[in-house]
């Protein structure tokens, strides 16, 4: 049976949440506009608990921060325009650079990575569940060879709801990636 | 008869123009450093309009930061470190990173993309026309299709007196892309 | 003789040294968290020189801002995501994002460059020699045609020691890239 590699060229989906399970300080809501309502001026550095999609393997965190760009008062919401990046323990980490909307979903830019995503490129789907606490992303990778077994498989299909297996949340060691990011 | 669509490594040109009409409360100049004189600590969050090189078209808007490195005053300008995305309605976004000088023309890095951008790298330049109120920019694009007709063709030359037509500005349905950033 | 040129695919290594020499006024600590330790909340804009691995040419500033992610008291230390460019005079930038930890060697991804770094990628390896004033760093660098020979060659090897030549830290010409950064 012969394996086929990946090929540069080649698009590779990753499914990952992104929980804020509260316990990291995280949101800081930095009013730097000194205006009531969310305003240019305003940032938001962040970091929060990053699972597998498929909710049984906690992989990490992300780091970053957000940039108040727009309340958008019709929507109920406000963009940002956001610098971050996913860290996958021993894996290495992904950038992104783009739009973060709190009212729709948005695609953001993968800008690099490092260990097995030296040289990604491609983009991710941002899919807010409950803002700002849970979230879904959708990778599209380009430019690296086959992701490992373990992070790829289908996940739990996204909502409210849904919550990281007991295991994963605990840091079981058979629940975990290699030296998850924490 | 057939058209050759853009490969990979072609170099594509895309001009547009940023202007600050000054209804969007930006620059936010937050003087964190706390000096009466521009000094590294200070941060600029901003947004600012986005048309086409030809100016009778509204595509969006940029969004991001610029961090004020250094006073120069031998230029009298400063120097900052930019990070920040150029949005293009239902086109998708391209993200940037690298220098702004607001006393000389620079080039920053394309970082990545989205929508008809995915995948995107290559640089810009940075034209500053009138200080911090009109920019005008080359994209040179490459890693992507042939680019949309609508976003082609050659730009009303730079300079601190071009003006966006008056349909573009008012934002008619004929004078914007489809699903403008605003 | 033939000179082969370097392929998109092949991968250069680039070393730099960055030191801070206390005449800029970086960094600038914005302890905006309002916590008496290190907080998410803080950030942390920075410009440091940049010279070359042979400690023997000055070749032009690092600028950016490291965003506190993460105080981490069992290491003595932090976690930072990392936003910020480094520059080469004449010759461009390289622009980078990812982890700093001021406890441990990290990767950060190369997201993008401009003149002879145009279209680069790849990824850079960042070791603290003396936080947070002498840092080491060595480039792996894809997408890019040779490295012109004034940046290539074998670096002084790392260690809290090492100083630059007295006329790379005077900027003497013949120890300076061509319109180093400054």
């Amino acid at each position: 049976k012969i394996t086929a590699s990946a090929r540069p060229g080649d698009v590779q989906e990753l499914y990952v949440y992104e929980i804020n399970e509260r316990d990291r300080g995280s949101p800081a809501y930095l009013r730097l506009s000194q205006k009531p309502v969310n305003s240019l001026g305003d940032l938001v550095p962040f970091s929060n608990k990053l699972y597998h999609g498929n909710l049984q393997k906690r992989i990490g965190i992300t780091a970053g921060i957000c940039v108040l760009i727009q309340h958008v008062p019709e929507k109920k919401g406000d963009r940002y325009e956001a610098v971050y990046s996913f860290y996958f323990g021993d894996y290495g980490h992904i950038s992104v650079q783009g739009p973060y909307l709190t009212y729709e979903d948005t695609y953001l830019a993968v800008t690099g990575g490092s260990g097995i995503f030296e040289g990604v490129y491609g983009q991710v789907k941002l899919q807010q569940l409950i803002f700002p606490f849970k979230l879904f992303y959708t990778f599209y990778l380009k430019g690296i060879g086959e992701l490992p077994s373990e992070l790829l498989g289908q996940p739990v299909p996204p909502s409210p709801a849904v919550e990281p297996s007991a295991a994963a949340k605990a840091t079981e060691p058979n629940a975990c990636v290699p030296n998850f990011t924490n």
